[in-house]
Protein backbone atom coordinates (compact mmCIF):
# COMPACT_ATOMS: atom_id res chain seq x y z
CA UNK A 1 0.00 0.00 0.00
CA UNK A 2 1.29 2.99 -0.47
CA UNK A 3 0.40 6.44 1.87
CA UNK A 4 -0.03 9.68 1.21
CA UNK A 5 -0.92 13.35 2.67
CA UNK A 6 -3.67 14.91 0.92
CA UNK A 7 -1.18 17.78 -0.43
CA UNK A 8 0.58 15.59 -1.89
CA UNK A 9 -2.21 13.13 -3.41
CA UNK A 10 -1.67 13.86 -7.21
CA UNK A 11 1.82 13.04 -7.75
CA UNK A 12 1.26 9.84 -4.91
CA UNK A 13 -1.93 8.64 -7.41
CA UNK A 14 0.01 8.68 -10.28
CA UNK A 15 3.16 6.65 -8.13
CA UNK A 16 0.74 4.20 -7.25
CA UNK A 17 -0.60 3.40 -10.57
CA UNK A 18 3.17 3.25 -11.98
CA UNK A 19 3.59 0.66 -8.69
CA UNK A 20 0.49 -0.98 -9.00
CA UNK A 21 -0.37 -0.77 -5.70
CA UNK A 22 -3.72 0.64 -3.60
CA UNK A 23 -3.10 4.30 -2.47
CA UNK A 24 -4.69 5.89 1.32
CA UNK A 25 -4.59 9.27 2.33
CA UNK A 26 -3.55 9.90 5.91
CA UNK A 27 -5.80 11.39 7.41
CA UNK A 28 -4.77 14.78 9.08
CA UNK A 29 -6.55 17.19 11.47
CA UNK A 30 -4.29 19.99 12.82
CA UNK A 31 -5.76 21.17 15.94
CA UNK A 32 -5.65 25.32 16.94
CA UNK A 33 -2.73 24.72 19.12
CA UNK A 34 -0.54 23.30 16.24
CA UNK A 35 -1.53 19.78 17.26
CA UNK A 36 -1.24 16.78 14.82
CA UNK A 37 -4.24 14.00 14.83
CA UNK A 38 -3.19 11.41 11.76
CA UNK A 39 -5.35 8.48 10.63
CA UNK A 40 -4.34 5.69 9.31
CA UNK A 41 -5.72 2.75 7.15
CA UNK A 42 -6.32 -0.01 9.70
CA UNK A 43 -4.84 -2.69 9.42
CA UNK A 44 -1.70 -1.90 7.19
CA UNK A 45 -0.02 -4.84 4.60
CA UNK A 46 3.11 -5.88 5.61
CA UNK A 47 4.79 -3.70 2.99
CA UNK A 48 4.07 -0.02 3.08
CA UNK A 49 5.53 3.45 1.38
CA UNK A 50 5.04 6.46 2.73
CA UNK A 51 4.73 9.24 0.31
CA UNK A 52 6.38 12.78 1.84
CA UNK A 53 8.53 15.33 0.39
CA UNK A 54 10.31 17.54 3.15
CA UNK A 55 10.30 20.85 1.89
CA UNK A 56 9.34 23.25 5.41
CA UNK A 57 10.15 20.10 7.00
CA UNK A 58 9.75 20.39 10.42
CA UNK A 59 6.09 19.36 11.27
CA UNK A 60 6.42 17.11 8.61
CA UNK A 61 9.33 15.83 10.53
CA UNK A 62 6.53 15.23 13.50
CA UNK A 63 4.44 13.93 11.11
CA UNK A 64 6.32 10.80 9.88
CA UNK A 65 7.64 10.37 13.15
CA UNK A 66 3.51 9.89 14.56
CA UNK A 67 2.80 7.89 10.75
CA UNK A 68 6.13 5.16 11.11
CA UNK A 69 5.21 4.20 14.73
CA UNK A 70 1.69 4.46 14.19
CA UNK A 71 2.27 2.17 10.75
CA UNK A 72 4.23 -0.33 12.96
CA UNK A 73 1.45 -0.97 15.53
CA UNK A 74 -0.80 -1.26 12.73
CA UNK A 75 0.75 -4.35 10.79
CA UNK A 76 3.33 -2.72 8.51
CA UNK A 77 7.09 -4.25 8.86
CA UNK A 78 8.84 -3.11 5.74
CA UNK A 79 8.20 0.35 5.74
CA UNK A 80 9.79 2.58 3.24
CA UNK A 81 9.98 6.14 2.80
CA UNK A 82 9.64 8.09 -0.89
CA UNK A 83 10.83 11.51 0.09
CA UNK A 84 11.66 13.49 -3.37
CA UNK A 85 12.47 16.17 -1.33
CA UNK A 86 14.63 15.20 1.73
CA UNK A 87 16.03 17.85 3.87
CA UNK A 88 18.62 18.09 6.58
CA UNK A 89 21.68 17.35 4.35
CA UNK A 90 23.18 20.28 4.07
CA UNK A 91 25.12 20.24 7.66
CA UNK A 92 26.62 17.63 7.63
CA UNK A 93 29.58 18.69 10.16
CA UNK A 94 30.09 21.79 13.03
CA UNK A 95 31.00 24.58 11.41
CA UNK A 96 31.18 26.02 14.59
CA UNK A 97 32.11 24.65 17.56
CA UNK A 98 28.60 23.42 18.90
CA UNK A 99 26.65 23.43 15.87
CA UNK A 100 24.22 20.98 15.82
CA UNK A 101 24.94 18.24 12.86
CA UNK A 102 21.79 17.81 11.65
CA UNK A 103 22.30 15.79 8.77
CA UNK A 104 23.38 13.21 11.52
CA UNK A 105 20.80 13.28 13.62
CA UNK A 106 17.99 13.80 11.36
CA UNK A 107 19.36 10.39 9.43
CA UNK A 108 19.73 8.71 12.50
CA UNK A 109 15.80 9.84 13.37
CA UNK A 110 14.45 8.86 10.13
CA UNK A 111 16.93 5.33 10.29
CA UNK A 112 15.10 4.35 13.54
CA UNK A 113 11.26 5.00 11.63
CA UNK A 114 12.32 3.23 8.44
CA UNK A 115 13.53 0.44 6.69
CA UNK A 116 14.40 1.77 2.96
CA UNK A 117 14.44 5.52 1.98
CA UNK A 118 14.55 6.52 -1.58
CA UNK A 119 15.02 10.47 -2.41
CA UNK A 120 15.86 12.50 -5.27
CA UNK A 121 19.14 14.30 -5.87
CA UNK A 122 19.70 15.06 -2.03
CA UNK A 123 21.98 17.58 -1.15
CA UNK A 124 25.23 15.60 -0.03
CA UNK A 125 28.57 18.05 -0.21
CA UNK A 126 31.02 16.28 2.30
CA UNK A 127 29.64 12.58 2.33
CA UNK A 128 29.80 10.00 -0.50
CA UNK A 129 26.72 8.31 0.14
CA UNK A 130 22.99 8.17 1.67
CA UNK A 131 23.81 5.29 3.74
CA UNK A 132 26.39 7.63 5.54
CA UNK A 133 23.74 10.00 6.33
CA UNK A 134 20.81 7.73 6.80
CA UNK A 135 21.89 4.36 8.11
CA UNK A 136 19.20 2.19 6.59
CA UNK A 137 19.45 -1.15 4.87
CA UNK A 138 18.43 0.47 1.17
CA UNK A 139 19.19 3.89 0.70
CA UNK A 140 18.16 4.33 -2.58
CA UNK A 141 18.94 7.91 -4.44
CA UNK A 142 17.52 8.76 -7.92
CA UNK A 143 18.96 11.51 -9.88
CA UNK A 144 16.46 14.54 -11.51
CA UNK A 145 19.66 15.56 -13.82
CA UNK A 146 19.28 12.65 -16.80
CA UNK A 147 15.52 13.75 -16.85
CA UNK A 148 15.76 17.48 -17.04
CA UNK A 149 18.93 16.84 -19.65
CA UNK A 150 16.21 14.78 -22.02
CA UNK A 151 13.97 17.31 -21.26
CA UNK A 152 16.61 19.91 -22.59
CA UNK A 153 17.44 18.47 -25.51
CA UNK A 154 14.15 18.38 -26.74
CA UNK A 155 14.08 22.24 -26.20
CA UNK A 156 17.18 23.49 -27.03
CA UNK A 157 20.24 22.56 -29.70
CA UNK A 158 24.03 22.98 -29.50
CA UNK A 159 23.41 23.26 -25.18
CA UNK A 160 25.84 24.90 -23.03
CA UNK A 161 25.11 23.62 -19.61
CA UNK A 162 26.54 26.09 -17.23
CA UNK A 163 26.09 25.36 -13.17
CA UNK A 164 25.69 28.38 -10.72
CA UNK A 165 28.74 27.37 -8.17
CA UNK A 166 30.86 24.56 -7.58
CA UNK A 167 28.05 22.06 -5.52
CA UNK A 168 26.09 21.35 -8.82
CA UNK A 169 29.43 19.76 -10.80
CA UNK A 170 28.23 16.20 -10.29
CA UNK A 171 24.62 17.27 -11.60
CA UNK A 172 25.83 19.02 -14.61
CA UNK A 173 29.02 16.84 -15.72
CA UNK A 174 26.29 13.97 -15.53
CA UNK A 175 23.55 15.75 -17.59
CA UNK A 176 26.60 16.90 -20.85
CA UNK A 177 28.29 14.09 -20.36
CA UNK A 178 24.50 12.24 -21.01
CA UNK A 179 24.01 14.63 -24.69
CA UNK A 180 27.86 15.29 -25.30
CA UNK A 181 27.09 19.39 -24.15
CA UNK A 182 30.14 21.67 -23.02
CA UNK A 183 29.86 22.16 -19.37
CA UNK A 184 31.20 24.20 -16.82
CA UNK A 185 30.39 25.39 -12.90
CA UNK A 186 30.54 29.25 -11.79
CA UNK A 187 32.29 29.49 -8.53
CA UNK A 188 30.39 31.10 -5.56
CA UNK A 189 31.05 33.20 -2.57
CA UNK A 190 28.15 33.66 -0.04
CA UNK A 191 27.81 36.34 2.38
CA UNK A 192 24.75 35.35 4.57
CA UNK A 193 21.64 33.46 3.57
CA UNK A 194 20.63 35.46 0.31
CA UNK A 195 23.90 37.50 -1.48
CA UNK A 196 26.16 35.79 -3.41
CA UNK A 197 29.00 36.99 -5.74
CA UNK A 198 29.46 34.83 -8.94
CA UNK A 199 32.40 34.55 -11.68
CA UNK A 200 31.58 32.67 -14.74
CA UNK A 201 33.97 29.52 -15.93
CA UNK A 202 36.36 30.08 -18.56
CA UNK A 203 34.28 28.96 -21.56
CA UNK A 204 33.28 30.55 -24.76
CA UNK A 205 29.20 31.79 -24.34
CA UNK A 206 28.72 34.30 -27.03
CA UNK A 207 25.72 33.66 -29.01
CA UNK A 208 25.28 29.92 -26.98
CA UNK A 209 21.91 28.61 -25.95
CA UNK A 210 22.91 28.70 -22.20
CA UNK A 211 21.05 26.10 -19.50
CA UNK A 212 21.66 26.30 -16.13
CA UNK A 213 21.69 23.38 -14.52
CA UNK A 214 21.20 22.90 -10.47
CA UNK A 215 19.84 20.10 -7.56
CA UNK A 216 17.93 23.21 -6.16
CA UNK A 217 16.92 26.58 -6.96
CA UNK A 218 15.49 28.62 -3.29
CA UNK A 219 15.71 31.81 -3.38
CA UNK A 220 16.84 31.98 -6.79
CA UNK A 221 19.47 35.01 -6.41
CA UNK A 222 22.23 32.49 -7.11
CA UNK A 223 20.76 31.47 -10.55
CA UNK A 224 19.50 35.39 -11.41
CA UNK A 225 23.06 36.48 -11.04
CA UNK A 226 24.59 33.43 -12.94
CA UNK A 227 22.03 34.63 -15.85
CA UNK A 228 22.69 38.13 -15.74
CA UNK A 229 26.62 37.59 -15.77
CA UNK A 230 26.12 35.06 -18.22
CA UNK A 231 23.75 37.23 -20.95
CA UNK A 232 26.10 40.09 -19.95
CA UNK A 233 28.61 37.87 -21.70
CA UNK A 234 26.85 37.50 -24.95
CA UNK A 235 25.07 34.13 -24.34
CA UNK A 236 21.83 33.55 -26.77
CA UNK A 237 19.74 32.64 -24.17
CA UNK A 238 19.89 31.52 -20.56
CA UNK A 239 16.99 28.87 -19.29
CA UNK A 240 17.33 26.80 -15.63
CA UNK A 241 16.51 23.72 -15.31
CA UNK A 242 16.67 22.11 -11.77
CA UNK A 243 15.77 19.23 -9.68
CA UNK A 244 13.93 20.60 -6.74
CA UNK A 245 11.99 23.87 -7.72
CA UNK A 246 11.84 25.01 -4.01
CA UNK A 247 11.52 28.50 -5.16
CA UNK A 248 10.45 31.23 -2.29
CA UNK A 249 8.05 33.74 -2.88
CA UNK A 250 8.94 36.46 -5.79
CA UNK A 251 11.85 34.19 -6.77
CA UNK A 252 10.59 33.23 -10.62
CA UNK A 253 9.83 37.04 -10.68
CA UNK A 254 13.22 37.24 -10.06
CA UNK A 255 14.85 34.95 -12.50
CA UNK A 256 12.46 36.46 -15.23
CA UNK A 257 13.96 40.28 -14.77
CA UNK A 258 17.49 38.23 -15.20
CA UNK A 259 16.64 37.59 -18.26
CA UNK A 260 16.15 34.15 -17.90
CA UNK A 261 13.85 32.10 -20.47
CA UNK A 262 12.67 29.02 -19.43
CA UNK A 263 12.33 27.14 -16.14
CA UNK A 264 11.77 23.47 -16.26
CA UNK A 265 11.89 21.35 -12.76
CA UNK A 266 10.83 17.54 -12.10
CA UNK A 267 8.01 17.18 -10.13
CA UNK A 268 9.66 16.12 -7.04
CA UNK A 269 8.32 19.27 -5.34
CA UNK A 270 5.29 20.09 -7.06
CA UNK A 271 5.54 23.71 -8.88
CA UNK A 272 4.16 25.11 -11.92
CA UNK A 273 7.28 24.97 -13.76
CA UNK A 274 7.79 21.08 -13.26
CA UNK A 275 8.45 19.61 -16.76
CA UNK A 276 9.24 15.89 -16.29
CA UNK A 277 8.31 14.11 -13.68
CA UNK A 278 10.20 11.26 -11.37
CA UNK A 279 7.39 8.78 -11.45
CA UNK A 280 8.54 6.72 -13.72
CA UNK A 281 12.06 6.47 -12.00
CA UNK A 282 10.73 6.09 -8.07
CA UNK A 283 8.49 2.91 -9.54
CA UNK A 284 11.18 1.36 -10.98
CA UNK A 285 13.35 1.59 -8.48
CA UNK A 286 10.50 0.47 -5.55
CA UNK A 287 9.16 -2.71 -7.71
CA UNK A 288 12.22 -4.71 -6.85
CA UNK A 289 12.24 -3.61 -3.46
CA UNK A 290 8.58 -4.47 -2.69
CA UNK A 291 9.12 -7.94 -4.85
CA UNK A 292 10.99 -8.97 -1.70
CA UNK B 1 24.35 24.77 33.22
CA UNK B 2 20.68 26.04 31.86
CA UNK B 3 20.43 25.94 28.04
CA UNK B 4 17.36 28.20 26.87
CA UNK B 5 15.78 29.46 23.65
CA UNK B 6 15.92 33.28 22.58
CA UNK B 7 11.83 33.37 23.11
CA UNK B 8 12.03 31.93 26.30
CA UNK B 9 15.51 33.74 27.93
CA UNK B 10 13.26 36.25 30.61
CA UNK B 11 11.95 33.12 32.33
CA UNK B 12 14.57 30.50 31.89
CA UNK B 13 16.97 33.70 33.67
CA UNK B 14 15.10 33.56 36.75
CA UNK B 15 15.01 30.06 37.05
CA UNK B 16 18.87 30.18 36.62
CA UNK B 17 19.22 32.51 39.17
CA UNK B 18 16.71 30.48 41.63
CA UNK B 19 18.57 27.35 40.72
CA UNK B 20 21.77 29.09 40.28
CA UNK B 21 23.00 27.56 37.71
CA UNK B 22 24.88 29.33 34.83
CA UNK B 23 22.13 30.33 31.82
CA UNK B 24 23.48 29.80 27.86
CA UNK B 25 21.09 30.62 25.03
CA UNK B 26 21.15 27.88 22.22
CA UNK B 27 22.07 30.04 18.77
CA UNK B 28 19.24 29.27 16.62
CA UNK B 29 19.09 29.93 13.10
CA UNK B 30 15.93 29.17 10.69
CA UNK B 31 16.92 28.88 6.79
CA UNK B 32 14.64 30.47 4.48
CA UNK B 33 13.61 26.56 3.50
CA UNK B 34 12.68 25.97 7.20
CA UNK B 35 15.80 23.79 8.39
CA UNK B 36 17.15 24.99 11.67
CA UNK B 37 21.01 25.54 12.74
CA UNK B 38 21.41 25.14 16.19
CA UNK B 39 24.70 26.09 18.16
CA UNK B 40 25.19 25.24 21.84
CA UNK B 41 28.01 26.04 23.86
CA UNK B 42 31.27 23.70 23.65
CA UNK B 43 31.93 22.26 25.57
CA UNK B 44 28.90 21.69 28.18
CA UNK B 45 29.19 20.40 31.63
CA UNK B 46 27.76 16.66 33.01
CA UNK B 47 24.57 18.36 34.22
CA UNK B 48 22.55 20.22 31.79
CA UNK B 49 18.71 21.21 31.93
CA UNK B 50 16.49 22.41 28.56
CA UNK B 51 13.92 24.69 28.74
CA UNK B 52 12.03 24.37 26.28
CA UNK B 53 8.11 25.03 26.72
CA UNK B 54 6.02 23.32 23.68
CA UNK B 55 3.22 24.93 22.80
CA UNK B 56 2.86 24.90 19.38
CA UNK B 57 5.03 21.98 19.37
CA UNK B 58 5.79 20.41 16.12
CA UNK B 59 9.01 22.63 14.89
CA UNK B 60 9.52 23.02 18.67
CA UNK B 61 9.87 18.93 18.67
CA UNK B 62 12.57 19.26 16.09
CA UNK B 63 14.84 21.39 18.06
CA UNK B 64 14.83 19.26 21.04
CA UNK B 65 15.74 16.17 18.79
CA UNK B 66 18.68 18.32 17.20
CA UNK B 67 19.16 19.95 20.74
CA UNK B 68 19.42 16.61 22.93
CA UNK B 69 21.67 14.70 20.49
CA UNK B 70 23.97 17.22 20.01
CA UNK B 71 24.17 18.06 23.73
CA UNK B 72 24.90 14.82 24.52
CA UNK B 73 27.64 14.78 21.95
CA UNK B 74 28.97 17.84 23.83
CA UNK B 75 29.49 16.43 27.15
CA UNK B 76 26.25 16.50 28.61
CA UNK B 77 25.42 13.31 30.58
CA UNK B 78 22.44 13.97 32.89
CA UNK B 79 20.23 15.95 30.48
CA UNK B 80 17.03 17.12 32.01
CA UNK B 81 14.01 18.68 30.09
CA UNK B 82 11.80 21.33 31.75
CA UNK B 83 9.07 21.80 29.60
CA UNK B 84 6.20 24.32 31.26
CA UNK B 85 3.71 23.27 28.61
CA UNK B 86 4.00 19.89 27.49
CA UNK B 87 2.15 18.93 24.46
CA UNK B 88 0.67 16.06 22.84
CA UNK B 89 -0.62 14.28 26.01
CA UNK B 90 -4.35 14.22 25.01
CA UNK B 91 -4.49 11.50 22.58
CA UNK B 92 -3.47 8.76 24.87
CA UNK B 93 -5.86 5.96 23.17
CA UNK B 94 -6.87 5.76 19.43
CA UNK B 95 -10.32 6.74 19.62
CA UNK B 96 -10.95 5.58 16.54
CA UNK B 97 -9.61 2.80 14.43
CA UNK B 98 -5.75 3.20 12.66
CA UNK B 99 -5.61 6.99 14.65
CA UNK B 100 -1.79 7.45 15.89
CA UNK B 101 -1.73 7.30 19.58
CA UNK B 102 0.50 10.63 19.77
CA UNK B 103 0.51 10.40 23.62
CA UNK B 104 2.73 7.30 23.86
CA UNK B 105 5.09 8.28 20.30
CA UNK B 106 5.59 11.79 21.82
CA UNK B 107 6.25 10.47 24.77
CA UNK B 108 8.74 7.56 23.80
CA UNK B 109 10.83 10.10 21.61
CA UNK B 110 11.40 12.44 24.49
CA UNK B 111 12.10 9.29 26.72
CA UNK B 112 14.90 8.94 24.65
CA UNK B 113 16.40 12.03 24.47
CA UNK B 114 16.31 13.22 27.81
CA UNK B 115 16.94 11.74 31.39
CA UNK B 116 14.13 13.70 33.10
CA UNK B 117 11.35 15.85 32.43
CA UNK B 118 9.70 17.93 34.54
CA UNK B 119 6.30 19.75 33.89
CA UNK B 120 3.35 21.76 34.68
CA UNK B 121 -0.02 20.21 34.74
CA UNK B 122 -0.05 18.24 31.74
CA UNK B 123 -3.25 17.10 30.42
CA UNK B 124 -3.38 13.62 31.33
CA UNK B 125 -6.78 11.86 31.15
CA UNK B 126 -6.48 7.89 31.42
CA UNK B 127 -2.90 7.63 32.39
CA UNK B 128 -2.47 8.43 36.06
CA UNK B 129 0.98 9.01 35.89
CA UNK B 130 3.70 10.99 34.02
CA UNK B 131 5.90 8.17 33.97
CA UNK B 132 3.13 6.14 31.82
CA UNK B 133 3.21 8.63 29.16
CA UNK B 134 6.86 9.46 29.22
CA UNK B 135 8.90 6.98 30.30
CA UNK B 136 12.42 8.59 31.45
CA UNK B 137 14.14 8.09 34.55
CA UNK B 138 12.48 10.95 36.61
CA UNK B 139 9.01 12.27 35.07
CA UNK B 140 8.29 15.36 37.47
CA UNK B 141 4.80 16.95 37.46
CA UNK B 142 4.04 20.60 39.26
CA UNK B 143 0.86 21.95 39.83
CA UNK B 144 -0.18 24.99 39.16
CA UNK B 145 -3.47 25.17 41.23
CA UNK B 146 -2.13 25.93 44.38
CA UNK B 147 0.30 28.76 43.14
CA UNK B 148 -3.02 30.00 41.49
CA UNK B 149 -5.20 29.20 44.57
CA UNK B 150 -2.88 31.65 46.67
CA UNK B 151 -3.21 33.93 44.11
CA UNK B 152 -7.38 33.90 44.70
CA UNK B 153 -7.07 33.63 48.41
CA UNK B 154 -5.36 37.36 48.08
CA UNK B 155 -7.55 38.99 45.40
CA UNK B 156 -10.88 37.43 46.86
CA UNK B 157 -13.21 36.73 49.54
CA UNK B 158 -15.89 33.90 49.98
CA UNK B 159 -14.81 32.05 46.31
CA UNK B 160 -17.08 29.93 44.67
CA UNK B 161 -14.28 27.69 42.73
CA UNK B 162 -15.63 26.35 39.44
CA UNK B 163 -14.09 23.72 36.68
CA UNK B 164 -15.58 24.36 33.01
CA UNK B 165 -16.03 20.67 32.40
CA UNK B 166 -15.36 17.40 34.36
CA UNK B 167 -11.19 17.10 33.26
CA UNK B 168 -11.03 20.00 35.43
CA UNK B 169 -11.89 18.35 38.74
CA UNK B 170 -8.55 17.15 40.19
CA UNK B 171 -7.03 21.00 39.69
CA UNK B 172 -10.14 22.46 41.03
CA UNK B 173 -10.63 20.19 43.83
CA UNK B 174 -6.73 20.26 45.15
CA UNK B 175 -7.32 24.19 44.67
CA UNK B 176 -10.73 24.37 46.62
CA UNK B 177 -9.45 21.75 49.47
CA UNK B 178 -6.30 24.00 49.98
CA UNK B 179 -8.03 27.05 51.11
CA UNK B 180 -11.81 25.78 52.03
CA UNK B 181 -13.96 26.95 49.50
CA UNK B 182 -16.58 25.56 48.25
CA UNK B 183 -16.41 24.03 44.17
CA UNK B 184 -17.84 21.99 41.32
CA UNK B 185 -17.47 21.18 37.86
CA UNK B 186 -19.60 21.94 34.73
CA UNK B 187 -20.93 19.09 32.41
CA UNK B 188 -19.31 19.90 28.26
CA UNK B 189 -20.07 18.62 25.41
CA UNK B 190 -18.28 19.24 22.79
CA UNK B 191 -19.16 19.67 18.86
CA UNK B 192 -15.68 20.00 17.43
CA UNK B 193 -13.12 22.42 17.99
CA UNK B 194 -14.72 25.27 19.16
CA UNK B 195 -18.33 24.61 20.06
CA UNK B 196 -19.30 23.23 23.22
CA UNK B 197 -22.63 23.22 25.14
CA UNK B 198 -21.59 23.63 28.65
CA UNK B 199 -24.07 22.26 32.01
CA UNK B 200 -23.93 24.23 35.77
CA UNK B 201 -22.92 22.33 38.43
CA UNK B 202 -25.86 21.85 41.10
CA UNK B 203 -24.75 25.04 43.17
CA UNK B 204 -26.05 28.23 44.69
CA UNK B 205 -24.22 30.62 42.46
CA UNK B 206 -26.29 33.44 42.97
CA UNK B 207 -24.46 36.47 44.54
CA UNK B 208 -21.10 34.74 44.88
CA UNK B 209 -17.59 35.32 43.61
CA UNK B 210 -16.84 32.56 41.29
CA UNK B 211 -13.91 31.40 39.97
CA UNK B 212 -13.33 29.40 36.78
CA UNK B 213 -9.94 27.35 37.16
CA UNK B 214 -8.87 25.09 35.09
CA UNK B 215 -5.31 23.72 33.63
CA UNK B 216 -5.71 25.44 30.11
CA UNK B 217 -7.61 27.99 28.06
CA UNK B 218 -7.15 28.24 24.30
CA UNK B 219 -9.69 29.26 22.52
CA UNK B 220 -11.42 30.80 25.43
CA UNK B 221 -14.80 29.15 24.01
CA UNK B 222 -15.68 26.90 27.03
CA UNK B 223 -14.13 29.07 29.81
CA UNK B 224 -16.45 32.11 28.49
CA UNK B 225 -19.63 29.87 27.74
CA UNK B 226 -19.55 28.86 31.41
CA UNK B 227 -18.93 32.07 32.68
CA UNK B 228 -22.43 33.95 30.61
CA UNK B 229 -23.94 30.93 32.12
CA UNK B 230 -22.73 31.65 36.05
CA UNK B 231 -23.46 35.66 35.64
CA UNK B 232 -27.06 34.47 34.42
CA UNK B 233 -27.18 32.13 37.27
CA UNK B 234 -26.66 35.27 39.23
CA UNK B 235 -22.92 35.16 40.10
CA UNK B 236 -21.63 38.57 41.81
CA UNK B 237 -18.35 38.43 39.86
CA UNK B 238 -16.78 35.41 37.40
CA UNK B 239 -13.11 34.96 37.20
CA UNK B 240 -10.56 33.00 35.38
CA UNK B 241 -7.62 31.53 37.23
CA UNK B 242 -5.61 28.87 34.52
CA UNK B 243 -2.28 27.35 34.94
CA UNK B 244 -1.68 27.28 30.68
CA UNK B 245 -2.65 30.66 29.24
CA UNK B 246 -2.09 29.48 25.58
CA UNK B 247 -5.15 31.69 24.38
CA UNK B 248 -5.28 32.25 20.64
CA UNK B 249 -6.05 35.44 18.76
CA UNK B 250 -9.41 37.32 20.29
CA UNK B 251 -9.48 34.58 22.92
CA UNK B 252 -8.95 37.78 25.63
CA UNK B 253 -11.65 39.32 24.17
CA UNK B 254 -14.11 36.67 24.27
CA UNK B 255 -13.76 36.63 28.10
CA UNK B 256 -14.31 40.16 28.52
CA UNK B 257 -17.51 40.33 26.03
CA UNK B 258 -18.50 37.26 28.55
CA UNK B 259 -18.43 39.27 30.95
CA UNK B 260 -15.33 38.10 32.67
CA UNK B 261 -13.42 40.01 35.66
CA UNK B 262 -9.82 39.41 35.83
CA UNK B 263 -7.82 36.45 34.43
CA UNK B 264 -4.82 35.22 36.11
CA UNK B 265 -2.21 32.66 34.56
CA UNK B 266 0.98 31.21 35.82
CA UNK B 267 4.05 32.18 33.79
CA UNK B 268 4.21 28.61 32.71
CA UNK B 269 3.29 30.19 29.15
CA UNK B 270 4.24 33.68 28.69
CA UNK B 271 1.63 36.02 28.54
CA UNK B 272 -0.34 39.38 30.02
CA UNK B 273 -2.31 37.33 32.22
CA UNK B 274 0.52 36.34 33.72
CA UNK B 275 0.00 36.68 37.75
CA UNK B 276 1.88 33.82 39.36
CA UNK B 277 5.36 32.08 38.75
CA UNK B 278 5.85 28.56 38.43
CA UNK B 279 10.09 29.46 38.75
CA UNK B 280 10.12 28.76 42.81
CA UNK B 281 8.38 25.46 42.29
CA UNK B 282 10.52 24.45 39.56
CA UNK B 283 13.87 25.56 41.19
CA UNK B 284 12.79 23.29 44.68
CA UNK B 285 12.14 20.31 42.29
CA UNK B 286 15.27 20.52 40.40
CA UNK B 287 17.66 20.73 43.18
CA UNK B 288 17.68 17.50 44.60
CA UNK B 289 17.82 15.89 40.86
CA UNK B 290 20.75 18.28 40.29
CA UNK B 291 22.86 17.38 43.40
CA UNK B 292 22.49 13.57 42.64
Amino acid sequence: MLLCFEDEEAIAQRAAEAIDLPLARIQRHRFPDGELRLRLPDPLPSRVVLWRGLHQPNEKLVELLLAARTARQLGARQLTLVTPYLAYMRQDIAFNPGEAVSQRIVGAFLAELFDAVLTVDPHLHRVATLEEAIPVRDAIVLSGAPLLADHIATQRRDVLLVGPDEESQQWVAQAALRHGWHSGVCHKTRHGDREVDIVLPDLPVAGRAVVLMDDVASSGHTVAQAARALLRAGAASVDVAVTHALFAAGAMDLLREAGVGQVWSTDAIPHASNAVSIVPAVAQALRPLLAR
